[in-house]
């Protein structure tokens, strides 16, 4: 015999608690499989409530599967296995929060962006501009590789100011580098083995890592990459950084480029990841030409970001595949969209189009070249006997103090609230000769250099 | 001798022109390596033009390493190998533009959003909001798993909505459900082998192949994925549907997922993927509860979508982890920034916190309610015989219309201009014993509702 009691005064419905109540024998069993339900004409008239409401009520707890209905019989209880404590509410435990990283005053760190310099008003309006039609077509699925308008922007951008050999169609846009080298991986579908320069960049270290790349660190001298290492390692694919080495600031030569390029032509599968992060960024002289542009063999697959000029959270980066990668791209990576927001790509595309982009890097490159020769200035005078080399571009430089005591300094500084950051950071295999160390400016006030490359000083001359 | 000619009333700046014809030169072989330069001032002098401008080129080719000062000797050629035709403009040949798909005036896709209904005014309201402080903390780099704010607002969702039991510390967003399962794929680490269902959602199928997951196909009964079946591979993820399996839209009932809780916990590191991909859309009755709120011991991976309810280009989902599992995310998955656009995160949280996303869900639900009814009167009034399944919810059913002549079938049918799905498309193992159809009718209009069910019923009276 079916027990259900319902109080009309409940706000919940009446249907609601005649399911609840008999989802809830089932699960503990006061119900037991095989049992036969009133018919719901039966149960309307025992709770004296409308047919209708009953009819509700079995009608979801049959959807949900606690119930069927056998034709000229009736409703059955079904079996339920395991489900005894169903609804009973668990608290998930409260998970502990990652730990949040301490801020210090004078962090001369090489990442990140000016912010007060974004572009804040332009964006707005371009974003406004995007959406002041019933753009709605904004809205459906994109381009796997990003939209075409965008595309052609930094088509013509990067065949004006670097010198790349592009086709609209050879770029592929991405969230993020991490998005880039992924798909990247999915082209060539088998596991690649990538030689790093040592030193390296170690967020596309970490990347290719987690990605499941074979990485091997090769040895650098003054000139960049050893490709005499390169050669004798197992890679296939070599990732550099030609324009602006990360840290050292080395600019590869062009011998060296030659050299890389032949190793790259020596065998087929051969690729060179150049990547272009910091080329915008160089206060004398012309720019460094791209490795890419060089290349008569398509053998350069160049990457290339705008989180750096504009903002962190711009996350559109683009990678310009050799043709023979774009067919093996198209065929191997058939089930990923486009990961960068089309709204994101829709102002892109008008900050690039319309200039905005161009007089936003002018008024960079003049702010961080400020910054540059500041820093410059003050490890002059704050800091005697220290070289400096990798400068001239890019947002840090790295200042070889010729000390022995590395950990007692950079303990000392720390508790005077600056941070610099040691080459030996960037080693992944080895370490360097002698400690050197990483001072960037991208983010740091000029008064808070002015009195961190001051501490810096004080420090030294208290411990050599 | 070094021969340069230089013409003072180009627009190229003279430093310019002496840089590109030496590099020319080098480039060549008519400077050959070692060949010494002459001085700065003698060159200066010869072409009379300032040194500085000499000075300038000589600075350039010497940080492209074409050339090289020797101190107290002068500049010498460096040896480039290999660059011969170093800056010969080569044209990017065409690359064939991706076949474009033949739009048909009837086609019954189930995927897609009806765009007429995106909530245009509102989004361009929020995005305003959004910008209107300079509030340019947007636009630094945000937390790996989606801002804390979204994922709050996720998380009221979930549990009221969708029964889900889970704090926003397990929430992580992702720019589609790929990238969701790249970053569970990163999660585990090792290669993991899915069970899905057969018949498939087969984007998700094409995802986890691409992805490098194993995946086994795994057959149904009319209760969902057979679990003997399952525990019998060696599948220790299971991909399912459980709401409104795709494409056959079976509500999974308490018994079968009683079973496959059972399955999960048997061995540890098995794990369930429920994809609760058009949850939202049930037109009689409660919604049916997620999988994921019923499970007592963190077996359940839970994932859903904005795409589906808000718009394709809204390229946010998200998924629950099991707080074993978030502890692996977090020690395995550190060089992977969230993939979804900032702004996209910022505007989604005003969405959904100020009821703008209830609202727009309730009107969307009546909207495809409509369709879903008006489609279903269509069946029946132009299709004699047909048997419908899986409906009652979601954007599609499944239609038996027990022929056998099906490929002319199909192919009259797409004369005509109409598209619908046979069953057999889905299966990634064997065929179904009937061939049924899938019919969706997300983008559709009702009067081409109308129209194409009234020619597939004239092709079916020709056919039979």
């Amino acid at each position: 015999m079916l027990m259900v009691e319902i109080d009309p005064d409940k706000k919940k419905p009446l249907y609601e608690q005649i399911y609840e109540e008999i989802k809830r024998q089932i699960q503990v069993g006061t119900l037991p499989e095989k049992t036969k339900l009133p018919s719901a004409r039966a149960l309307a008239k025992r709770l004296e409530i409308s047919r209708n409401t009953v009819d509700l009520a079995y009608g979801q707890l049959t959807a949900e599967g606690y119930i069927e209905s056998r034709p000229r019989s009736g409703y059955y209880v079904c079996m339920v296995e395991d489900l005894a404590a169903l609804d009973i509410q668990v608290e998930t435990e409260e998970i502990d929060p990652e730990p949040k990283k301490e801020e210090m005053p004078y962090d001369f760190s090489p990442s990140g962006t000016e912010m007060e310099q974004f572009p804040y008003q332009v964006w707005r309006k371009l974003l406004k501009e995007v959406m002041i039609n019933d753009n709605s077509e904004l809205f459906q699925k994109g381009d796997a590789q990003g939209d075409l308008g965008l595309r052609k922007a930094i088509m013509y951008y990067l065949r004006q100011s670097r010198g790349v050999k592009v086709h609209c169609d050879q770029i592929i846009l991405g969230a993020g580098m991490e998005n880039l080298l992924f798909l990247l991986r999915q082209t060539f579908g088998t596991k690649q083995i990538v030689g790093v320069e040592n030193p390296v960049y170690t967020n596309a270290y970490g990347i290719l890592k987690e990605l499941g790349f074979g990485v091997r660190p090769i040895s650098m001298d003054q000139n960049g990459m050893k490709i005499d290492n390169l050669r004798k390692s197992d890679a296939d694919l070599a990732y550099v950084t030609p324009a602006h080495q990360y840290p050292t600031g080395i600019v590869m030569p062009a011998g060296r480029r030659g050299q890389l390029l032949r190793w790259a032509k020596e065998k087929e599968g051969r690729y060179i990841i150049e990547d272009d992060y910091d080329s915008e960024f160089r206060y004398y002289g012309k720019p460094i030409p791209a490795l890419q542009g060089t290349d008569h063999h398509e053998k350069v697959i160049y990457i290339g970001t705008f989180s750096r000029v504009i903002a962190p959270a711009i996350r559109v980066s683009y990678m310009v595949l050799p043709p023979k990668l774009l067919v093996k791209y198209r065929e191997n990576v058939t089930a990923f969209s486009c990961s960068v927001s089309r709204i994101d790509q829709a102002v892109l595309t008008l900050f690039l189009s319309e200039g905005h982009f161009e007089r936003h890097l002018n008024r960079m490159r003049n702010i961080y070249k400020e910054k540059h020769d500041l820093l410059l200035h003050c490890i002059r005078q704050f800091m005697n006997g220290a070289d400096i080399s990798g400068q001239g571009a890019g947002v840090h430089v790295m200042i070889d103090f010729h000390i022995r005591q590395n950990e007692q300094f950079e303990r000392e500084l720390r508790k005077q609230g600056v941070v610099i950051y040691p080459l030996s950071f960037y080693y992944m295999e080895g370490k360097p000769k002698e400690e050197k160390y990483i001072l960037g400016f991208t983010r740091m006030k000029k008064k808070d250099m002015i009195e961190g490359t001051r501490i810096i000083g004080n420090v030294l001359s208290t411990i050599k």
